[in-house]
């Protein structure tokens, strides 16, 4: 499974019930054909028959091998809190002006007490046809939950797999930051891809709401407005700076770094690679470093990146190495990454060694300009110095591919199988309700996700089962599984939920 | 201006001030980066400094001409309640443990009231470069402003956009439903693509939440699933039906439709095109025709349309007429839409012919099988019978583009001009506070938007102005307008804003 070798994070936690997380997320936020088929069931007296429907997609996304299936938390909290207030019924009422007052007063009752739902964990790698959700209950309930069942699985699932992805190509050693909320399409896709890029196996996200709600780390340092509203280092009044260990102060780290920079100036090694450095730029990181001691990370391509940008930055670096204190690195957010990536740590290494200082050819250097899949591909290709990679529009918007198309389908009413016919044979559901099961092989790896009817006998281990494709009587195979896991494991009723990979650890702190 | 030309609605309102429409939408709802440098700035004595950033793209979207602007509204109410919670303060104090306490009693006294926001209207159609918004302030301030306020606006105006440009491939006469929800980026990312297609052009919307929300005209009938859970009539209990003007009942819709399937099997010009028709749709059309008299609308591609679909429909579409009700037509969601929507509508036409039913040749026609601004050109070239598109997944998802790269950028502060430099010329941007016009023409029509500083004369009617392209001193040219406009105009401070188009007519009622 690509995506659980490529750092996925496997502690997880229960969750309390307390809603989901965006208010927004309401039994009117679904389709108005919800309602008018309700209304129906009711009228025809059908409303509590009990039906089975699948909710599964039919290809993965990004002409990929896997999916990694993410929203399922944010389902249970939905339906664990379903409600119409009257305000909603009053909404209602007044969209359907010719429905019987009955039906109103058959909505304000419902709940989803008598509606199970069965999943496949949240954070695993999963594949088309096999259902991720089976919902049975209620028929009038259940095509309710269709629509934020949809959404709410949709693009968690999507996002997360596009994370997954990135983790695969950038490997394992690099540091990933999730850096998309401006572009992210709204307020919730931010805070979602925040959520589930962590899940899909990212560090940490620049999202501070979305690090207030679950606990992901923060990670942030400026921009180039920063650096461009500094004029030059006349402007700093206050110079000071206590050493890291507290024992003294000094008076004017301002000066300090004017030196460094004259020696950089004068090193051999580094002549002639750059002259005069922007002054506005030199202001704005002695500024930072000022402020963030112990955090120095400058972004250092507002001007020029070596003629400028690495150099203010080497002569705040080595002021504060002077005083103890230990800077972390550059970011670059723009020009050919993989030049500068190495330029630069070049010039850290000429430094480190001219001037005697352990470790400051390994200061950490972050790239952040319009990456993506192909882009960090073409990196690793050419070669390259970057340690860490601040990902945002390509990740968050799936800007490859902006949706994945779950269908959440009937398959069975009153014990009976349902299907959907289609022309295009890839649209045609599957029917009946069914058991799903992983068949491991001999080196523990899963071999097949398999379907079958749900009183037909569970695969054995050890013992030769004939997985065939549903639609190619052609593609069978015989397989002896070690191992055989069954996936859809029951999520609700229940009075918690599991959530993966610790992403909610805070979410309700104390609790 | 194609957007405005193709449908927009030009009522507009004034909303009260009384926050986003999503509640995540808080002051943390930014990146970590802004909290650092407003606290470098803090410790620097620099974050009263008044500065001026601007607001702007680069580039039209889906490689278009225009964008619609759209986002603002809700970046007002945004500032108008932009207050730390102590709860926030708790946070940002462990997200940033060597920051100085006083910097903490500052971000709690932090409100707007001296920031300033100039913005063109909302709805407007702009073009890359011009600011879309001037933000004036403290330093501090406006740059946690920053990342909200291109959330907000980014995904609004591409998918407004996206919205006029389908409304201007479909033509002014169709009718448009946004369908989207299940496949949205989150479930803000449904609710917002439901205000900002309504304001891009469309007509209604398959969202309830939006619907209340913004007062959306809502529409939605019945799905597959409630087609597939129906078995025969014979489950059909209750077979009464009132006739549309309350005179008597029909006792037996079911055996009427029945006796009506007969005779257009029977009927000369259409022998042959159907034989037995799937009874599990006629008994679930018959159901919602008994739900919903009135709104008797069908999908008709759970089967087979021209063999199942389109007869059953009529059958129960004659019934309905017999007893005075007026059936709307059906909806295709799968299948060749140009070729199934002509030979549906053929059979409608026999129908009225034979029968003599005034008016059931025009019954409508809805689409909703993936529908795009392509897939609606080419339907448009080989020619259709479609009445009403339902669009989704390529519309929400602005799948052919998934993000508008808004920036803000630092232009002034202290009444100094700032710039950002880079290797790519489109990157740099372009310094000053500056004003910006429409320059019209004699029929009316716009001719140029045009940038200037900010104590730089206003251009006159019938006076010659000298317009140059900034980066490319070959674009340029004279133009004598017959009107100006001046495009940014301030929305904050004040105490409401203005909206576009009513969309949000019914959101505060009766106020």
């Amino acid at each position: 499974m690509e995506a659980e070798a490529s750092g996925l994070k496997k502690q997880q936690l229960h969750t309390k019930l307390n809603g989901p997380t965006n208010s927004m997320v309401t039994p009117l936020l679904t389709d108005l054909y919800q309602f008018t088929m309700a209304y129906a069931y009711w009228k025809a007296r059908k409303h509590l028959e009990r039906a089975v429907f699948d909710l599964f997609f039919r290809r993965n996304p990004f002409g990929g091998e896997y999916t990694v299936f993410a929203g399922l938390e944010e389902c249970v909290q939905f339906i664990a809190n379903f409600k119409f207030t009257e305000e909603d019924i009053l909404y209602l009422r007044s969209s359907l002006p010719n429905c019987e007052d009955g039906f109103f007063d058959y909505l304000r009752g419902i709940n989803c007490s008598d509606v199970e739902v069965y999943a496949i964990s949240e954070g695993s790698v999963v594949f088309p046809k096999i259902p991720l959700l089976r919902v049975e209950g209620p028929i009038a309930v259940v095509q309710l939950l269709e629509t934020p069942f949809v959404n709410l699985i949709n693009y968690a699932s999507l996002v997360a797999t596009n994370a997954a992805r990135h983790r695969f190509v950038a490997g394992k050693s690099k540091v990933l930051l999730e850096f998309g909320l401006r572009r992210a399409q709204g307020p919730d896709g931010g805070i979602s891809a925040s959520k589930y890029c962590y899940i899909g196996g990212f560090d940490a996200t620049s999202n501070v709401a979305a690090g207030q709600l679950f606990g992901i780390p923060l990670r942030g340092t400026h921009s180039h407005a920063f650096v461009s509203s500094f004029m030059s280092p006349n402007e700093i009044i206050d110079k000071s700076l206590c050493r890291n260990d507290g024992s003294s102060t000094c008076e004017d780290f301002v000066s300090l770094v004017q030196t460094w920079l004259r020696k950089i100036q004068w090193t051999h090694s580094l002549h002639g690679v750059f002259g005069e450095t922007n002054q506005s730029e030199l202001a704005a990181f002695i500024s930072y470093a000022l402020s963030f001691p112990q955090n120095f990370l400058a972004l250092v391509d507002t001007y020029d990146v070596m003629r400028s940008g690495v150099p203010n930055f080497c002569a705040v670096a080595l002021a504060l190495a002077d005083l103890g204190y230990k800077a972390i690195g550059i970011r670059l957010d723009s020009g050919d990454i993989a030049y500068l990536s190495i330029e630069a740590r070049k010039f850290f290494c000429a430094i480190e060694k001219e001037f005697e200082v352990p470790g400051f050819g390994n200061m950490t250097i972050t790239a952040s300009n319009d990456l993506n899949e192909e882009t960090l591909d073409a990196l690793n290709k050419q070669g390259h110095e970057v340690d860490s990679f601040g990902i945002g529009t390509y990740l968050v918007t799936c800007y490859a591919q902006a949706a994945l198309g779950c269908v959440f389908k009937l398959v069975e009413i009153n014990n009976l199988p349902r299907i959907k016919l289609s022309e295009d044979v890839s649209k045609v559901s599957i029917p009946c309700k069914k058991r799903c099961y992983r068949l491991y092989g001999r080196e523990g790896y899963p071999l097949v996700d398999i379907m079958t009817g749900e009183n037909e006998p569970r695969p054995k281990a050890a013992e030769r089962v004939l997985c065939r494709h549903p639609f190619n009587e052609s593609k069978r195979a015989y397989v002896v599984p070690q191992r055989v896991e069954e996936l859809l494991k029951c999520y609700w009723p229940g009075d918690s939920v599991q959530t993966p990979y610790g992403v909610l650890k805070s979410r309700y702190p104390g609790k």
